[in-house]
């Protein structure tokens, strides 16, 4: 018997664990990994992970990432406690690797040989390299007009990739349509609920570099949110084991030109046709299919949603480098812009301890401009 | 007092550490980190240091890189314990972060505010990175025609960088003259004894990896031979501790366009006019600053030289990515190609335990021809 089942997080109904994409039978949301019995932890860790033989999984080494001490953008932002979580530090360049790694174990445990997932960046990449690692064929749906620099590492893996024209929701029909249409798995980033429970090493690793005492703020840019997710499920373990007092303060941060989370938190009028590029390619999603969870997680910690406009994103991206070292994504940088109007906004105080993690490396990216 | 001094690997001669870029006074050979008293650690190792703070040294948490069993490339190439050590999992993407680290902080210690160096790839963009962390100017100078992806990361950690028109002997005179011009230092990845000294911590690692256990074999990619000195220095430390039982076999590998240490090794005729353009651009250095020191070591332990053709670089490139999910730079695809001659030729045998670094990550050269 398998140690998890899969748990609706919306009307809490649940069913055996499987590689299906279906959402809740009854209400239609994502699904969550729910765990019936302890014991099964990542390897080396305590964390619970829903892979059933861990010690056979499909790995790369991702994750046991460092977290630094930021004093110099802590000096500018007035934050004595800032610290960068380097994420970018994994196996194919983005934090999307811990929840791939999980995807694929459990994905190999079922016994899928071929899959298809759609992405126009880091989780093309993550799950085009774990897949050659684990040895199943891989189709990743992509925008025709992606990067090239992203193209060109989904592409390095092997996997064959089908770049679809028109908008990023065209090609993840076009995805579900060939899954369909083949009877191959859909392992998407987006609604597995194994990938969004591969994230919470994350918020374990944390409270450990911490030495067992939580941070007060965890600030994300998110777009989908399975590291948000993610990090709040570890939290929450942590939290329920006694292993941390409460819960810190997540907040959430998006780009201006694709704010839909932050609309919704803060009930503002915004609605997808609304949504303008943005350089933060990694949470340009203008309808997260887990909004619902999101929104009602940063309501249960209190936390907030900011929205940041370009230049903040980009002058961040630069600050990043050339005062601490670290090259991130535009994605990453919107985070710390966003941690920049939170101080101002009295929401995080100077003697605060606050993580952001550096979701992606910025090498992934275009040159910015 | 300081707890080193430089000493010189040739003659033996040493003095008191400074940084000064001025070889052995005798001879001329590139010095090396001695040490005049034990107990200075890198943060939570037992690994010596050169750095007189440990605690406070210059750090974006480099180091601690997987090692990850190669279990369906060792099929292709009949080895049974082929490992991976995933060293493109560090801050910039390239093992040269160890030195770096250790090179910056002793700089800083020494109250350096400027630095010079020259690199046409990973050593430029570590250098930038750890100057723009350590709050040091640094001036990078590259050749005018390197790679601009190259160039891109080098620029972005803001260093101010000199292209130079020639060869890549040009450009280093031109950042010698022009640290000599200025009165700043010359913190050269060639010739510092603490970049070198820096890289030792990945031998370490091997060994707690393999629960205390030394691999039969390390086989490197080779250019100026920092990584390649540093963990003999490493492994040579452990057989003297007991740690070890004895020293591991070390391979050198060279692309054959840019063949010096391989030629001087096996006595063959070549001279920095017979190299030619290589995809292997990490190693692609006709005139090891070096080369005495790096042949005599393989001699003391054991080890072979070999070149491989670029086919063959390529070719292991795409492999290592499209059955392993490893995105290597290939220069490191160089080593795995290498290993290949040495297990047909019988050096190494089938039931061997082998580690081969990936140095630095694919995502930071050109896309593959």
């Amino acid at each position: 018997m398998s140690h998890i089942e899969l748990g609706c997080p919306r009307c809490g109904r649940s069913r055996a664990a499987d590689m299906s994409d279906e959402g809740c039978l009854d209400c239609g949301s994502p699904l969550d990994v729910v765990y019936l019995a302890a014991g099964k932890t990542l390897p080396g860790t305590d964390v619970p992970t829903p892979i059933h033989e861990p010690r056979a999984m499909v790995t790369l080494g991702e994750g046991n990432t460092p977290c630094v001490l930021l004093k110099a953008l802590g000096e500018r932002l007035s934050l004595d406690g800032l610290h960068a979580k380097l994420e970018f530090m994994n196996p194919t360049g983005s934090f999307k690797d811990r929840g791939t790694a999980t995807m694929l174990s459990v994905a190999r445990e079922f016994g899928v040989d071929e899959l298809v997932e759609d992405s126009s960046g880091n989780a093309g990449a993550s799950v085009s390299a774990y897949a050659a690692r684990a040895g199943i064929k891989s189709h990743i749906f992509v925008p025709a007009e992606a990067p090239e620099a992203k193209l060109r590492q989904i592409r390095a893996y092997g996997t064959e990739i089908h770049p679809i024209q028109g908008t990023r929701e065209v090609v993840t029909e076009a995805a579900v349509a060939y899954h369909r249409e083949r009877g191959l798995v859909y392992a998407s980033h987006m609604l597995s609920p194994y990938f969004a429970e591969g994230t919470k090493a994350f918020a374990y690793e944390v409270v450990s570099q911490f030495d067992g005492i939580r941070p007060d703020h965890l600030v994300f840019p998110v777009g989908n949110g399975s590291l948000f997710i993610g990090a709040y499920n570890g939290l929450r373990e942590m939290v329920a084991s006694g292993r941390i007092d409460k819960m810190p303060e997540l907040h959430a941060v998006q780009a201006r030109n694709v704010m839909p989370l932050v609309a919704a938190f803060n009930d503002e009028s915004w609605g997808p046709d609304d949504a303008s590029k943005t350089v933060a390619g990694g949470i340009s999603v203008a309808a997260p299919s887990r909004q619902w969870q999101i929104v009602d997680i940063l309501g249960k910690v209190g936390g907030s949603a900011v929205a940041v406009d370009e230049p903040g994103i980009l002058s961040m991206q630069r600050h990043l480098a050339e005062i601490e070292g670290i090259f991130a994504e535009p994605t990453s940088a919107a985070a710390f812009a966003g941690l920049e109007e939170l101080k101002k906004a009295g929401v995080i105080r100077r003697d605060d301890t606050v993580v952001v993690p550096v979701t992606g490396f910025g090498l992934k990216d275009e040159a910015p401009t």
